[in-house]
């Protein structure tokens, strides 16, 4: 089964906005068993449009149409499906009900241009937005389907997963893929495709495709493959994962599981923290507060996380921290002395089992020779035990403290778990 | 004159990477007056790339191709190049020499892989790739010009820059096109819409055209225009900014120029801070260090930047922002008198000018009948005033946070600029 992305909208045109809608469909239709064909992006302008309809229809089985359908948009988008299906707009009280809805629990009045979403060409099938107004639509003409989304990444998100991939699922018998992915934390792509390129090399012939998928910090290696037998399936891919684990061992720190979000450090550190009935303190200095915003990322995390510290300035990690300020003379405030400092007045400070206490330089400026721009000192305590360690990162401060995140993250994981380093 | 983007490759198609090369080759072109019309991305398949050569030069002026280059693609793009121009590839000295240069210059022999990239369809204009291998193709036929070029970004990005750009000025008068966008923040697309009805109208016979760019908690407005004259085409529409700023002043918090990076909220705020030789101390419960990471993702923060506290729990308002017990019983934590109180000790904690103190239900689960989830109390101080407001945004956790941020942040920016709510 065969499938087209079509993104209706100049701001994609005139390179407003990156189309990374194209990419999370395109991943989620993979895994379905889906393959996308073609993807183009188009004016919203009605003769456009419509050429694109067209010229879709005759080279996919479905259509995911993005876009076009904001409340002031006007209507060129709809008033176009209505043409290219033959039919008219119809009101659909039931997508009138949920905008109606969604503004009274704002506490804001629906508006006349807001109405206007429950207008829906006659015939579609309707498919609800509980994070916005403007529904999805299912339309068909020809043998192909049409599938109609807002442009919104969380809305289209939404409909994809609770209306669209079910229905697909429930008319067509799809063949079975089976995706697995290691994550790993702390090896680089091409160290890590030497480590294991005879392994690598082996897959071929079973028919796994291997993916690296590379992030600040991390690779992600995806094992992929299709057939028509789940089981076999499944128990061929999970072999390869046993085969590859010795070689790799330390650098793993989780599983994706397929069809599943792909699992996160701080979901993984929290999970582990619930478990051993854990209690987390942060305090943060070169990453800023973003190691506490990934932990409070997580939805229920306030069961095992007390708090965060961002003394962003020497005196400030002395006040709050204790930090002896002949530290910050003897070897800086970017240093191991530093670091298992605040690590060990964190715990204390939130009353936590565990802490991580990060120290370093994000850049861009701000290095010396000896230590130059990416230098960062992490520590990690667990009751008694506090270990530090030190990473060089890179010149890019984004990227840095991205790093440092992950690295303290699956330091403190890797301490409660007594894994060697 | 109009242009399509054609993307080559399955890397595209299994929503592997972001194209986000069409994104800088849009600016790009808009720039110099041509308009994109269409993008599309296809398989690296021989009837699938000759069908998209055709459908493209019905469409667009000029086509512009990235991918298929690479030196293990199996020569399947030049190949159908060749097909689709009706002629065969030849070895072009030039680009032998500069291969060959490129690679001793990395210590590193030509293998006959590389020494393929020399190979070009006769009769194309060939343009030097100093960042890569693959040299940029300039075709033409039925009047269409047809552009390849490797699509690894820094190399498409200088053959475009030193090669393509010059030509296409060199051979044709291009009109100018000018966008201006105004950035708001606090209100909502549909309700923005009715406020500047008015002047959208009228925006018709100037030619001048509007689209509404939302992300969460704000709506960016932006302004295009197209002619022969660049003076008159600035002022025609700097001087609607100047009519539409009365009607939403309060909303508005920063313009984008074209070409330019987009102004984030954080970076205004900073730059505020700095001009006006202000401190910003923070304490962030339900956003949990999300505002704190932002402020610090700006290089050069820690000269306005003093620090922040996240305090997950009362006991921990307590404890270090001296919030009075009392008002955990009378109010909850989640109250004008919590985040007021915390924004008050925010300030002596961190010895700062201002401070931004937030408390609110992110969610998913944790709201009550009269304090439902996306319950939010912001409380900004400037040394003695201090101004509280209280948000219901929604029950998407993720999205809470973001707006939340981006609202505390834009309520400290009009306090400090004395800007009424």
């Amino acid at each position: 089964m065969n499938a087209e992305l079509l993104t209706i909208g100049n701001e994609i045109l005139i390179g407003q906005i990156i189309n990374t809608n194209a990419v999370w469909m395109a991943q989620q239709l993979n895994m379905i068993g889906v393959s996308v064909i073609h993807m183009s992006s188009v004016a919203d302008e009605r003769t456009a449009i419509l050429k694109a309809f067209e010229d879709a229809s005759q080279r996919a089985d479905i259509v995911l149409i993005t876009g076009g359908l904001g409340p002031t948009k006007d209507d060129i988008t709809k008033k176009t499906f209505c043409d290219y299906f033959e039919t008219d707009l119809i009101l659909d009280e039931k997508v009138l009900k949920d905008v109606t809805e969604f503004f009274a629990k704002r506490n804001k009045e629906v508006t006349d241009i807001n109405k206007k979403q429950a207008l829906v060409p006659k015939g579609c099938l309707v498919m609800r937005n509980k994070n916005g107004t403007a529904p999805g639509m299912w339309m068909e003409k020809n043998n192909t389907i049409f599938m109609s989304m807002p442009g919104v990444p969380y809305e289209m998100q939404m409909i994809m997963t609770s209306g669209f991939i079910p229905e697909i699922k429930k008319r067509f018998t799809l063949p079975f893929i089976y995706h697995k992915t290691i994550l790993t934390q702390g090896i680089g792509e091409s160290v890590l495709s030497e480590l294991i390129s005879d392994w690598e090399d082996s897959l071929t012939e079973k028919e796994i495709g291997l993916a690296y998928l590379p992030s600040p910090g991390m690779v992600r290696l995806r094992l992929s493959s299709k057939g028509l037998n789940e089981g076999e399936l499944i128990s061929k891919i999970e072999k390869e994962v046993e085969n590859i684990k010795p070689l790799i061992e330390k650098y793993i720190y989780g599983y994706e599981e397929y069809g599943k979000d792909q699992p996160k450090i701080e979901e993984i550190l929290g999970k582990l923290l619930l478990e051993k009935n854990l209690t987390l303190g942060l305090s943060e200095s070169c990453t800023g507060g973003y190691i506490s915003h990934l932990i409070t990322s997580v939805a229920g995390s306030s069961a095992y996380y007390n708090g965060c510290i961002v003394p962003y300035h020497n005196e400030f990690k002395q006040a709050l921290l204790k930090v002896d300020p002949t530290i910050f003379e003897k070897h800086g405030a970017v240093s191991e002395a530093c670091v298992k400092a605040m690590a060990k007045e964190t715990l204390t400070v939130f009353k936590s089992d565990v802490s991580i206490a990060v120290s370093g330089i994000a850049g861009p400026s701000g290095g010396t020779s000896d230590k130059p721009v990416g230098t960062t000192w992490i520590a990690v305590a667990y009751h008694d035990t506090i270990i530090a360690k030190c990473f060089v990162f890179g010149d890019n401060r984004g990227r840095n403290i991205h790093m440092t995140a992950s690295t303290a993250m699956n330091m403190l994981r890797k301490l409660i778990l007594k894994i060697e380093e």
